[in-house]
């Protein structure tokens, strides 16, 4: 397979074509960025963890029968994955308070949501990822009422598996962000990553940080914290075979 | 009917209870504010407008078969209403994009909507009444599921009364807040105010702002804009008499 032409570079991956019309080769990048990239750095060893996380992550989901874009990882910072077409929303399924919810409802950081919720955001950094209802996202037209019902249930089920995956290796799932695609055909596939990056994810014994909000916040070291969720996650052993 | 003590001060309004237990006593204020208090003023003659025009709105939606908590207009900024336990949700209904869905969504003002919208805003100044979707609303368990889907039909039931309301005399509804309130047997009943000061309201044939964005973005005399609406809408025949 042969690398092709840029297609896209966002804040954390380049998206290159490939010889074959129906994938595309993602490379992974060392940036780290936050709040709509005010925040910006570059972190050796980020794009390795998080292509790394993600490879093992979607493997594992595709073992309980859930389909991404993800097809195979080719270097320790790159992946080829099935060519869709993004849809422009963010699905955060979240289990416990934090971040913007907390901040929303007025809930103190690590309160136990009732019932896990899922959320939608607008992917448009201009306008700077809002929160959409059902009724926005009517308006925008980015998915029909059955397909924000799929991203509702695929995000649900995604949460079951990885919640389940995180507390055997003792760690609280808290939230996370999934992106989808649309193939040729028009289904929905899991896409973009499922990485510290975009899960919240806590120890389960002593609640400490092992996700970006250790760069967001200034807690501590981003890689130091990111190949602990590899390790545990038993990566490093597969990686290595 | 006597005027008892003073129950509770919002930006635009003290309530008294009366010595009946069933009503409580309103009294407008002529304060104006905006952007969640940071903007104030006093303004001469806008009690007396948002009364009446209030007073007028609910005379026509009871005319209509939707009941609100209001009773009677006792002065020319005074009424009495019925004692309800207000629902902390700001029901915001929108058939043209204007205001903050304008900005989430990033059309144009001025965009009329394929169809029209209801929005929930959690009524909480700390917070910055934030939007709230449907799964956050059952999280803070201020209305069910069933009393959510009452607030919405409620709220496009209004829109269809006032939107053909404001058509006859010449003004294109825009978006207005409701709020809504229980009363001690448990009914919800339409409350607080309806007046340019929750409506946005658009002159049809010149587009020119008749409200309360007037008073937010520096445009004119909030009296003089009010004041067209309360003569339009036959108010100041009707309370001369």
């Amino acid at each position: 397979m042969e690398k092709g032409q840029l297609l896209y570079e966002g804040k954390a991956k380049r998206i290159f074509a490939t010889d074959n019309q129906e994938t595309v080769w993602i490379e992974y990048k060392n940036s780290a960025t936050a709040f709509n990239g005010e925040k910006k750095a570059e972190i050796q060893g980020k794009a390795r963890l998080n292509n790394e996380i993600t490879s093992l992550l979607f493997e594992k989901l595709k073992e309980k029968g859930i389909q991404s874009h993800f097809i195979k990882r080719i270097s320790s910072t790159e992946q080829v994955v099935k060519r869709v077409s993004i849809i422009p929303l963010e699905v955060v399924v979240r289990n416990i308070a934090a971040g913007s919810l907390a901040k929303r409802i007025g809930w103190e950081e690590g309160t136990e949501l009732p019932c896990t919720i899922v959320e939608f955001y607008y992917k448009d950094d201009e306008l700077g990822d809002p929160l959409l209802t059902d009724e926005h996202i009517s308006l925008v037209g980015v998915a029909t009422p059955e397909e924000l019902g799929r991203l509702r249930d695929m995000g649900l089920q995604v949460n079951d598996v990885l919640q389940e995956l995180f507390l055997e290796i003792g760690i609280t799932l808290v939230d996370f962000k999934l992106e989808f695609g649309k193939d040729e055909k028009g289904n929905i596939l899991l896409a973009d990553e499922i990485s510290p990056d975009t899960c919240r994810l806590w120890d389960k014994e002593t609640n400490e940080k092992l996700d970006k909000d250790v760069f967001r916040r200034d807690l501590g070291s981003l890689t130091e914290v990111y190949s602990i969720i590899l390790s545990r996650l038993g990566g490093k052993e597969a990686w290595s075979k």
